[in-house]
């Protein structure tokens, strides 16, 4: 059923982010537990943090169905993680996926509260889980490395929020996932940013005396 | 009116933290939707944690104008971060603002629960929106470098605790704020540090054979 | 009371976490009130992440002994560090005790919600608290080294869960705590880990021209 579209979503950005974690255990030699305690903890951690800020029942304790997909899929990538030609790469692209869908299924949650705070929660759910990937796995963060991550977040959730009650919300979910997708996929691709702050990198505090 | 002192204080601190996360975001020359997003998350990151843990609505969801504040500052530190001398000695100090203000403030919203809670939220609002920061830049947090940090948000906290039923509020909100500053002022200025563990320095898991 | 054991254990789990925390910043030369800070953000980290998930009053504004305690525990230990002969083995077995012990506490905390949220629980209130540790003080978290300890923490959880309602609860409290501590135990002084993931590892972002 096509109103079932941002469940889809949802269900495609957690398998998307739980490999993408499992894949982060893969790159540093774990054993099966930690590809589900990574993938399952990249997969839920924006989602929770959402229902958190906007007071709602954290959705995997409502219905575990998610925690028990999110666990299987980080499982099974301990023992296919060997056959991509580049576990980074792939894991960047999941990780590219599941931020475009999460932005604007955590937009749509939040949009009781207004545009701002549905933009805000589409952020948060699009970056979080993958924030605590990158940290539990001493990687550099995407939205570390000055490229435009948040940037694409922001831009798929605006879009899906702008357009929800103009056109049909299938329409608005679709357009706003494919935007932070592409742009995303863009700087992936093609190298893309923004135009930077220009000043010259900053120095230490031992240069400054502090 | 002099009874919304606290709520100048929350500005303020917002405001100072704000523009201490954009300044993260332009020592590593990023692009201007991550310092609307660092700001914003180093601003609003404390009072959500204190929210949370007070079961409170959480503050920027009740009313976006923190929220709106805030990436406005965050989007606007784009435009002006080259021209302080030092963007470093510039972000310590407003960093040294936020945590003296929002001190007080998490302490204040703290109350109804007596004064071990009070004092605990404090520092909690104080802290936490900093480490955030020093957690996505990569830098070391204040707090890690065995600075005087947490101990002068505990010290403001605890003042304003103190004083609060004894003297007028406000007089209790600014001497707690002042409390917190001096003292992270003079840590920061003169290299102040309380007495520390004296043993040496931990060995590495290595060189104990673990 | 032996009907009490739970209770017990959460005592135990608060003052070894406490005392791990602050054994990191004995380790990082810090102040007293550094020592306070670490110690009962370990403490209580893992606590107030499950009781947020869950919905509940979070522990220590409800009631704030553990609060008080946890903080007299990481002050005392900035008078004795210097005693054990290896502060970073200690810190390493208090933390396996804390983990084994916050395992069942958790997952007690969580029963309402079935077996699957209530593993879960205990797994995330064993690890929250001494990742927060370890990302404050820089130390390279246990999970991160790909040993085993959410495993540990995952099979005390499971075995008190499926315990539970089978024996007596206090069996199964003692049952879920002990594999937890001997499986810990043993990867900590035999070297054990699980079967791991073979293939070689990842490349970074460079070598693959991304």
């Amino acid at each position: 059923m096509i109103s079932d579209i941002l469940a889809i979503a949802g269900w495609i950005g957690l398998v998307a982010f739980a490999v993408s974690g499992a894949l982060v255990a893969s790159r540093k030699q774990m054993d099966i537990i930690a590809f589900v305690f990574f993938g399952t903890a990249t997969a839920i951690g924006g989602g929770t943090m959402r229902d958190l800020v906007l007071d709602l029942p954290v959705f995997w304790v409502k219905d575990t169905t998610a925690l028990i997909v999110a666990a299987i899929a980080s499982a099974l990538t301990f023992f296919v993680a060997h056959l991509p030609q580049s576990r980074l790469r792939l894991l960047l692209w999941l990780d590219a996926l599941g931020m475009a869908v999460f932005c604007v299924v955590g937009a749509a949650a939040g949009l009781d509260h207004g545009a701002v705070v549905a933009v805000t929660c589409g952020v948060i759910t699009a970056v979080v889980g993958g924030f605590i990937r990158d940290m539990m796995g001493a990687e550099e963060a995407a939205i570390m490395r000055g490229e435009i991550y948040a940037s694409a977040a922001f831009l798929g959730a605006l879009i899906f929020v702008l357009l929800h009650g103009v056109v049909a919300r299938d329409i608005a979910v679709i357009a706003g996932t494919l935007a932070a997708f592409a742009l995303r996929g863009a700087a992936l691709a093609f190298g893309w940013r923004l135009p930077v702050y220009r000043a010259k990198r900053g120095r230490s505090r031992e240069e400054i005396g502090l």
